[in-house]
């Protein structure tokens, strides 16, 4: 029962952030939406910052969860960061009002906020940072500072979901991934 | 004398935008720092967009002639990014500035600087776009996407002279050299 209604005020939560984003989000919002009682939200999340803060957390352990089902680490890091994207870019347009949320939040959220936001930036940079390590190890790919490489990546999935958008069309999947692969595997030098 | 006043406006105006940010800038402010009266900057800017807009196009303009005179259209287009590269981040602090400022205008200016500023990174892409397009046709590059790999550079760039900083020791020049060379041409498959 009680599972049941933290997982309702969850789902509420999620859909208003993304709706209204996260300023516009009340707690009063939220009540009505999971047709819950405004205390009890408050017997699970002291305020808005805290369910905030579980809604991100919540997300990025089912994008996790779902590109870990996908890849392999037996594999070499180039499948797997296909893999990975071909399941990540099902849920691009959640993922896109995700990562807006997540640059409002920042700008015009709390401190606590803010920090929970890098706190998570660390832990998807120090997973990438993992799966970078291993792959060297496998001479998978050249020797290279695993910590600026997931960074490197990260911000270019970013601007290929988001950015290049305000401006063009969306990139299809099979285009995100050829992209990848000649910038991030191959380069641009000829062979 | 028109000329001499034109170019006051415009270096105090930069200061100031670069100081206080794009919002806390006010025409009496630059009237004062360039010891002009406010008349005669309306002669020369109908308000402060039109003043934004000319200091960041005169940036622009200083960074391009620079970029320009290292680089060379026989050489290849890494030896001419790695030149430009050194160049530029000669002026990496007032660099940061400007990207900070334009990044400031585009979320608190009016849809006229948004408009500019669009433009103006338009213009950036082009230019390296042009250079892409002679790097394919000479055989210097594999054939890519010009628009995209463009815009991949900028962002890359951006991520790597202003993001990184957010969190990390700033990269050295030799660093962010082998990095775009890591990345953007060689690639991170093994050879």
């Amino acid at each position: 029962m009680t599972v049941d209604k933290k997982r309702e005020i969850l789902q509420a939560a999620q859909q208003s952030f993304s709706l209204f984003g996260y300023k516009a989000t009340t707690m009063d919002h939220v009540a009505k939406a999971s047709q819950v009682a405004k205390g009890t939200i408050y017997n699970f999340f002291k305020n808005k910052e805290e369910l905030f803060q579980a809604v991100i957390a919540e997300l990025l352990q089912e994008m996790k969860d779902k590109a870990e089902l996908v890849m392999d680490d037996d594999l070499p890091l180039k499948k797997n960061v296909h893999a990975a994207l071909v399941e990540l870019l099902e849920y691009r347009k959640s993922h896109q009002l995700t990562v807006k949320l997540v640059y409002e939040a920042k700008d015009k959220g709390t401190t606590a906020v803010r920090e929970a936001l890098d706190h998570i930036e660390e832990l998807i940079l120090n997973y990438l940072k993992e799966k970078i390590v291993k792959a060297i190890e496998k001479g998978d790919i050249r020797p290279c500072d695993p910590e600026i490489t997931a960074f490197m990546m990260l911000k270019l999935y970013r601007a290929f979901i988001l950015d290049w958008e305000e401006r063009h069309e969306p990139l299809a999947k099979e285009e995100m991934f050829q992209l990848f692969d000649e910038y991030v595997f191959k380069g641009l030098s000829p062979s």
